[in-house]
């Protein structure tokens, strides 16, 4: 079936604020490493008082994946919320800039501002995240764009709308949508810490909507409480078509119906900020799947763009993925 | 004398947005490879839409020089101007978050915005700026700080300052504040185009009101129209008490009344970005000689912050140059 985007995603917008700071600074503010909380603009403006120098970049978990399609040559929109604001506009333009359709209208200045998460990388090139949804907020069933979904092979959703009550009814309704129109529905755990949050939902939501789930694998052993990996795979298993487990440096694991594919990391010089680790691989999965790759070849560009993403601070591609995957689409 | 501060420092206060760009889209935007040039709020906003997805970071030739010498572990301040948006916050902060007194009250939303530098990285790591001064273009004498200029013990100013009327009496006025309270005024050139601009002007400048001239071989070159390296260092000498110019891979060369002392470059694996080389030169070559050092030790301490700096992308020091200056200050 012929579609206008190999993948849609919904996800909160969020300019990433990047600092690095000591295993001290991040305990002092009161932070569990590597974590990701949601913090109100009071709280995060208290924080970034206490943070280094930083530089900013567009993020945003399910953005980050969507700009990596892009960047594998693939067809990709995003719906998410920016107000008009500095940060709102490097947001639209880094999105637009790879050919990333994205026409949220911007919440007017002076409004709540652009959402952004500020990312303090550790000496352990791990980070702890804070995040102020700003604008994000409002992203409501009303921004689903039922054309941009049933238009799209896949819709992408990220765990982390889960902690805004509006966010998750926009992701009920384009879970139905996607699917009304025959599409596949993917979702990412985000973070472990989410999964517990959010156990009991997302235990239901797996089995009813999502096709293809993406997690690491603390987020598939908190999902089933178990301290045991082959044991979250046996669960996971025929609880959805496709899982797609990443295990840092020992590459990551396709579960199907027929099949258990363990796919081994690719290369890292030097690993200096994990952010955007998980988001980059479902990037290069979901580029292979909606071009009809194998689940190997998916996995495999997955552990590409994942590897490239943590070789420098940011969590977007630096390089255009597409000439990395040329190797394996042959 | 003792002072409160080492180095003080007026400049455009700019954001820089960074991005990789080849060589064929800077010249289709009709740009001077490796220049700056001055650009209003309707072509920055035009030429933003052409470029490629971009970081940002906080820029600005002298605050990041200013930004250097606070990572040496000197006393700085800076004086430039911000407005109350996104970007006059992140400025403020990467300043304030390495004690950089800069105490410049915001203009207020709405009015102009923050000053912004389009950085388009080339394959060769040379750089193309488009600057829209934006909020900085109401730096005029006003904002000249007399207690902080009178109480630092030299006073930078970047070239660039004089593509600005109000900013060039700015900057007047504080050469003669820092004269008159015994203090050292210190000249970048900023770039070759930029000293083409303004030639009369600077050499009139550096004869009567600068102390030590920071400039590299084409920007020296320029100002003595001369294409011969040598005649430049005979016209410098005498000129001005310090001359420190900069020749890329080559190191530099500092210019006094008694001696020429010829320094190597230090190593760096791989050039990324040359924005900020000079900058940060400035910065290494100040902290050394605000602490006693010798020409020779300003020269390295200098060469040493500059190839930090063209080791990455962004115009600011990624470590604490302290660090890597221990070996040269014991």
């Amino acid at each position: 079936m012929t579609a206008r985007f190999d993948v849609v995603a919904i996800g909160n917008a969020l300019v990433d604020v990047i600092s690095h700071e000591s295993f001290e600074t991040v305990a002092s503010l009161g932070l569990e490493l590597g974590s990701m909380s949601l913090v109100d603009a009071d709280r995060v403006a208290e924080l970034y008082t206490y943070l280094a120098p930083s530089t900013e970049a567009s993020g945003g978990s399910a953005a980050n994946t969507i700009a990596g399609v892009a960047s594998f040559g693939g067809t990709a929109a995003f719906i998410g919320r920016v107000a008009d604001d500095d940060f709102g506009h490097i947001y639209a333009h880094d999105l637009r800039a790879i050919g990333v359709h994205f026409d949220a209208v911007a919440a007017p200045q002076g409004s709540t501002p652009t959402g952004r998460c500020l990312v303090m990388v550790t000496p352990d090139a791990e980070r702890t995240m804070s995040t102020f949804l700003g604008a994000g907020t409002d992203l409501d069933p009303t921004y689903v764009d039922e054309s941009v979904i049933g238009d799209a092979q896949v819709l992408y959703l990220e765990g982390y709308l889960w902690d805004q009550p509006a966010a998750m009814e926009a992701f009920r309704l384009a879970a139905s949508v996607a699917h009304g129109a025959g599409r596949k529905v993917s979702l990412s755990l985000s973070d472990s810490f989410c999964v517990d949050r959010h156990r009991a939902a997302f235990l239901e939501l797996i089995a009813d909507d999502v096709d293809i789930l993406f997690a690491n694998e603390s987020e598939v052993l908190a999902l089933y409480q178990t301290d045991d990996f082959e044991t979250a795979i046996k669960h996971v298993r025929g609880h959805c078509e496709i899982a797609a487990i990443t295990r840092g440096a020992d590459g990551s694991v396709v579960i199907t119906a027929d099949a258990v594919i363990a796919v081994p990391a690719a290369a890292v010089d030097q690993v200096v900020d994990t952010t955007g680790a998980g988001d980059l691989y479902a990037a290069g999965f979901l580029y292979g799947y909606t071009h009809g790759k194998s689940m190997e070849t998916c996995a495999v560009l997955g552990g590409i763009a994942a590897a490239e993403v943590i070789s420098h601070i940011g969590a977007r591609p630096h390089v255009a993925l597409e000439t990395l995957a040329i190797p394996h689409l042959t």
